[in-house]
């Protein structure tokens, strides 16, 4: 690279700098130490091969970087403001009131894919960004920047080997190795053969250079873009706070605004405004995708004894043909959530993630980033092992679908670690969810249909055993609504139910008005959200709730039942899985937990 | 190895074997062919390595095996006939109401540790057992049984690398590479050499043999066992369903019981009554403690500001000085946990488990196995990435104390990625969880120390920022207690908060009060078990609520209240943070999610 060169990304790079402390400055508060170590490896990727037109975000050829590292903010808006797509003027809003510049990146701002700021995330999401580009046939890259602190995180090596196994050589990880933490040295320090050991032995071409020579990044990222059928690697040696003495490689600097910020810019050569011409991607074909089709759902005949999750595996594979957009995820329990009926017809649009629900729920993020319309699928118990990622899906307005089947103590003899029994709690809270529960085959199919128009995450739960089909095919189950099965002008108490319980409410029903006890029953399939006109009415009418569900009384159905009747001031029991399950058939686990036919009758009777 | 003895392992694996088909018969379901895979394995681990005394689970000296595949529960269970502890008869219970042979193991069986089932979670539970051993200086080993699928788990990873970093020694993980998962081969296979590569690369050493030779097993067992500075992982190449045709290396064969279990056992050479003679441990020392002394938690002054988190931190010193069997743990935030007050005082206690939550409740989870009273603590946020951990804790019955820091909207800049708004709703419907939540720093102090005796898994959620101290030192909170703040025979309303909102409603309890609209409040610090008694006398008093929280309105303290009061019928009025926040000073936050003093004041209107 000509000296003349070098010196431009030398200069970049402490403008970089400097914006980062002024921007942190300005806030008081922020990552700029976190920010400079990092400068020059972003200065070199956006001078020289970073393909992205800041004009148009969605250009599909644009190349996608993430910032794993989200407190490097500073940095990735002062980058921002060096490609000219936002003024200093908006760069010194960082982190105030009513700024799209956050303490952490978030989609706010349209050149941000994802949020970042929970560690060990960007990586796993860069991997499902980096397998739609074979779906679409498309030559952009996927440039992620981590921290080395967060390659302590398992959710970074389910991501290298599922990288790694796939081969993805438009997958570039650059890790800046600024050997501390938040409170102190990292486990490995510079030792940046640790790292490199590592990631090889999943499969992957490691670089390790010096993070502040412009020559040897330039050479890396190269290297990086010339790489053929494996993922790179760059293990970047920097120092945290370079260029500035009072921070530069010291204990006790982290996220913190500088104690002299005017002294730190004056040693960094002072405020420059530098411009960095970022290339904007080649032409590039429309991105490839599958052909739609007309819908035919599933239809199953009233009466029949079919699994919610039978329906949801035929009814998946019916949107696939449907729907091009549709791509389905598995983490290896396809037999059992039912998704392998789709892999089966469309395998070009499955994925595999193995047993890895982290970077389940994130490759599904990752595709939509995308624009594809992703359907992941587990058991609902094994889902909390990727809330964390669910949440920040959450937070990045992510539009995903989660389904989580074999629910509740219904499974049987499996047991309690087997179980999802607080699924609808964690789903519930997540901003901007969708939460979904049916009870029938029909209205499971329906519902997998409703999901795919749906923005944000949504999540529907389905159960291991055949239940009845209640309801004809073809009939429409809206999201936010509900079904009411039983009303009578006589009803002294209502039952809210869903799923499996749904079933043991109407028994309950038929018992009770056999013994002169008119009750109505709601079948609340749209648990979040909520269909409170239909609750309210029955509040205020019969005045008297029964809520019953396959869940943990804490945070399910019950409790989105009183939060909509709150202000109305009805008597609600809930009833619901308090103690520990074992193994059991499933009727007996409903009896042991107190959720069926017979525990509703007397909860009814106990309430009048 | 004499021929005899081959013969006599070879002998007792088909017993193994034998046993799990007929008990997988008996029940009519669960995994006799994972179970065959790993019967060589098994058996020369418990005739020839194992130190376990089985008519004495709590001896110290003993070895800890760890089913981390635990669907392999038959195996696990025939194993316990061969050595006597159970009888042929209890064996064929598996899977029955009642048994205490679940589908997946749990502590209900005395020789069981931790409650697995959930994939990955065995080995970096066996990571937290194998280090309490040098605190304890005892000479126990730690023997893991993985699959090979679960490898796939990021968690397993994060346990690489914590006991390799820490050179763990007396720590053992035996694969059973049987080279077909749930729904199909895996993604390495019979490639052992892949697994070791990547085990090698976290500093393992790594064996690889025939898993079904049981001399080169116990080879290996035996080179674990001498091998010093460095844990072992024995990758075992097996066939699942091995010895019986019909499932042997076959597809599609996974869980299920045989369809013709007598042919099988015929095949396997039929049923066998083979004792094992478990080797009893050596006499050892009792395990090391550290000294007890006098408890003096930390008083702060009425008036003064403090972060409760502050307060987390000092009163956990405190503790330490008081309880030789308080350890702590760190996920790379003490500095803002503030755990590492603790680490200064008690470096020997400590652990750093660095950014990787999975292993930190893992490494709690384990320290408790060997009667350590675990406190593990980071950002309420990133608690989260450890629910499914969190979860099985629950199932597992163990006394875990986590503590998440920073929760809600009241952290201010640095947006909603830090912000726990979901650590309520996720931690109350773990399976006997305790939730606590203090509002000024002696009431956590207090909370702190309450916690060490607590059974199960209890949670304490902690404030960035500083608040007015406004409870006396010493003062006791009882879990399950309440604080009745502000009660008039006048009040028109209640106000229940806990945390930072119990400071914004005294402020509004004395706007309105100025108002002539006198309100109580109630300091709701024991979210779970919740003050029933008090929140059902403010409902039938004053018949109007308001809740108040720094947390989502879906499934936290305003779903708690609404649980307690819901069969007497209030007005309730919920609070809480609905949107997405962004960046913003605490204040100010506060102000957006409508939680602060004004909002409050405006609810009580409208309510009225």
């Amino acid at each position: 690279m000509p000296e003349r060169d070098l010196q431009y990304l030398a200069e970049l790079a402490a403008q970089l700098r400097v914006d980062s402390v002024r921007a942190a400055a300005a806030a008081g508060s922020g990552h700029p130490t976190s920010s400079m170590s990092a400068a020059d490896l972003m200065a070199v990727l956006f001078a020289c091969h970073l393909r992205y037109d800041f004009a148009d975000p969605g250009n599909p050829a644009n190349d996608h970087l993430i910032f794993s590292k989200g407190h490097a903010s500073p940095l990735l808006y002062s980058l921002y403001k060096a490609a000219g797509a936002i003024d200093d003027e908006e760069l010194l809003t960082f982190r105030k009131r009513g700024s799209r510049l956050e303490g952490h990146p978030t989609p706010r701002l349209p050149w941000v894919d994802v949020a970042t700021g929970s560690l060990g995330q960007g990586l796993p999401v860069g991997v499902g960004v980096a397998l739609a580009a074979r779906m679409e046939r498309l030559p952009y890259r996927v440039w992620v920047l981590c921290g080395d602190s967060e390659l302590a995180e398992g959710s970074i090596w389910e991501a290298a080997e599922h990288a790694g196994d796939e081969g993805l050589a438009n997958l570039t990880v650059i890790v800046d190795v600024n050997r501390l933490g938040q409170r102190g040295p990292t486990r490995h320090g510079w030792d940046t053969g640790a790292y490199a050991r590592r990631f090889g032995a999943f499969g992957w071409h490691t670089i390790e250079i010096d993070g502040h020579d412009p020559g040897q990044i330039d050479f890396a990222l190269s290297d990086a873009s010339n790489t053929r059928r494996r993922p790179t690697v760059i293990l970047a040696k920097t120092r945290k706070g370079e260029g500035v003495l009072e921070v530069e490689n010291r204990e006790g600097a982290h996220g913190k605004a500088l104690k002299d910020p005017g002294k730190a810019v004056e040693e960094l050569g002072g405020v420059r405004d530098l411009r960095v011409e970022v290339h904007v991607p080649d032409e590039a074909p429309a991105p490839f995708r599958f052909e739609d089709g007309p819908l035919e759902l599933p239809a199953y005949k009233v009466g029949e004894a079919v699994a919610t999750r039978t329906a949801y595996g035929e009814a998946l594979a019916a949107l696939g043909a449907a729907r091009g957009d549709v791509v389905a995820l598995d983490g290896e329990v396809g037999d059992s959530t039912k998704t392998e009926l789709f892999a089966e017809a469309f395998p070009e649009r499955f994925f595999q993630m193995y047993i890895a629900e982290q970077q389940l729920v994130a490759a599904a993020v990752g595709l939509q980033v995308r624009g594809w319309r992703p359907y992941a699928a587990t058991f609902a118990a094994f889902l909390t092992r990727a809330y964390d990622f669910i949440r920040m899906a959450g937070v990045s307005g992510a539009s995903i679908r989660l389904v989580g089947s074999h629910a509740g103590v219904a499974i049987g003899e499996d047991g309690p670690s087997q179980m999802g029994l607080e699924d609808l709690a964690m789903m519930r809270p997540v901003h901007g969810s969708t939460v979904l529960y049916p009870c029938d085959a029909n209205q499971a199919a329906a519902l997998v249909a409703e999901m795919a128009d749906l923005e944000g995450v949504s999540y529907l739960r389905t159960t291991r055993g055949a239940t009845p089909v209640i309801y004809e095919p073809g009939e429409r189950f809206p999201v936010g609504g509900s079904r009411v099965l039983r009303r009578s002008a006589e009803d002294r108490a209502t039952i809210v139910a869903a799923g499996v319980t749904v079933h043991e409410a109407l028994a309950a029903a038929d018992e009770l008005a056999a013994a002169d006890v008119p009750v109505g029953v709601i079948d609340l399939y749209s648990i979040k959200p909520v269909d409170a006109a239909v609750l309210a009415e029955a509040a205020t009418t019969t005045g008297n709730l029964i809520t019953v569900e396959d869940h943990r009384p804490e945070g399910g159905l019950g409790d989105a039942v009183l939060e909509a009747v709150s202000e109305l001031g009805p008597r609600v029991v809930q009833l619901g899985v308090t103690g520990l399950p074992a193994s059991a058939t499933p009727e007996e686990q409903l009896a042991d937990a107190r959720i069926d036919r017979r525990a509703i009758v007397a909860a009814v009777k106990r309430l009048l």
